[in-house]
């Protein structure tokens, strides 16, 4: 069993201090949450610029060249729906820590990064969605073997796709949260990769609850079979969490001194 | 879903304190531990005497009444291999709060609690276990179908058995912990309650990993199905656990005061 991958999100253009950072091409900020975030143990870091739609092709590869630069080439998931920023960021990606990850790809109009990620021998975020919240298992299902069909017809390697059965909000979809499990464990037992966006599942909950919420359901989607997540690496229990269900796992062998590795 | 029920471990003779009480029928000691779990929310309290071979009948029906009367008939696990004992605190136990649970039967020797337990309208809590340890899940799983045909066969509801797969200690054991997962699993896909001794898993751990361990061991026990452990209750990291993921299966509704609850 592969140890869990940890894909720091926190640069993300939805910080302010981040989206100045990215128009000004400011390095210091995104430098400053991206080391935060690897020397917490973020496997992979999360680059979103946002849809971009003006200079992403732009900005794109400056951010990749500067984290890359600075972090020993730090493998990095590019996060946009900006397809000519993707193929500019990659163009300029060294791969010796890992292929990049697009992010994302879904069933219904972001169907292409699929095709965006076998073109470029990339990783890519696959959401089991088409519009909307998808209704039930069996739609989860059809999109997970839909795309999982289209990847492989063009090359990809299953395990270069990363499912995402879409987690939801407990506070108010309480009745969903089980299904989603479900959906993890089905995919799965097919031996394929799965990921998340683990604060989804604590949204608009009491902020003393988030890390004690998102923390548990990582644990039970880990026990599903979920093999990585886009999550904050600073939040201390949720990282408490994912190094004790990778010692249950067998993922990492067990020494006493096991949460400080 | 049920609320997971929560056993509280605390009044055991392996405590030099609660031996000595029980030896001198002095009630304070074990009021004392008795109260703090119930605070801390447990539903059921153990009530481990030992093998009590010479005064298991006296001290038993002693330490019930004792509990009952104090704490508005708390339900409890009477938990002795000492069958005379058993006998003679069911024979005092009041059932208003919940039928005793006999702890515990076996598939070896101890078969015979749960003959116990169908004579007396009690539950049981089955060990999958014959002699030392389990190999295997098919093991288990044969211990468990035998123990559940004799308890139906006596006239035992299949829900007044808690079968327990046997928690293993992570540190030395740590390549069985995923089919001890998988155990949970099997047993509740059958639809039949479980149970475990949950600090088995953090056992030689040093002590501040093992509430981490004993928390995230729960939390993925509870995804795999698991539906009570005897426990300490007043870990506050495992009841944040238990509390969190009774919310994620449905078998609590969310408010954002859950932790409070």
């Amino acid at each position: 069993m592969e140890k869990f991958m940890i894909i720091g999100e926190r640069i993300h253009c939805i910080s302010p201090t981040i989206r100045k950072a990215l128009a000004e091409r400011n390095p210091e900020p995104i430098l400053k949450r991206a080391k935060e975030q690897l020397d917490a143990g973020a496997h992979y870091l999360d680059l979103n610029i946002g849809p971009a739609e003006k200079d992403g092709e732009d900005v794109m590869p400056w951010a990749v060249q500067l984290l890359q630069n600075e972090f020993n080439n730090v493998p990095l998931a590019l996060d946009t729906t900006n397809k000519k920023a993707i193929e500019a960021g990659i163009k300029v990606y060294n791969r010796e820590k890992g292929k990049p990850i697009i992010n994302s790809a879904d069933a219904g109009e972001r169907i292409e990064m699929i095709d965006l990620a076998a073109a470029n021998d990339a990783m890519v975020i696959a959401l089991c969605a088409k519009e909307g919240i998808t209704r039930d298992n069996d739609e989860r299902m059809a999109y997970c073997t839909e795309m999982l069909e289209r990847g492989m017809s063009l090359g990809l390697e299953p395990t270069d796709m990363l499912f995402d059965p879409l987690f939801l909000v407990i506070k108010g979809m309480q009745e969903k949260q089980k299904e989603v499990l479900e959906a993890v464990r089905l995919i799965s037992e097919m031996e394929l990769k799965t990921v998340c966006g683990l604060s989804n599942v604590s949204n608009g909950a009491p902020k003393h609850l988030r890390p004690i919420m998102d923390a548990n359901f990582c644990a039970m989607a880990m026990q599903a079979g979920l093999t990585s997540a886009i999550m904050n690496p600073c939040d201390q229990r949720l990282m408490e969490t994912i190094k004790t269900c990778d010692i249950i796992n067998g993922a990492v062998l067990y020494a006493d001194s096991y949460l400080d590795l």
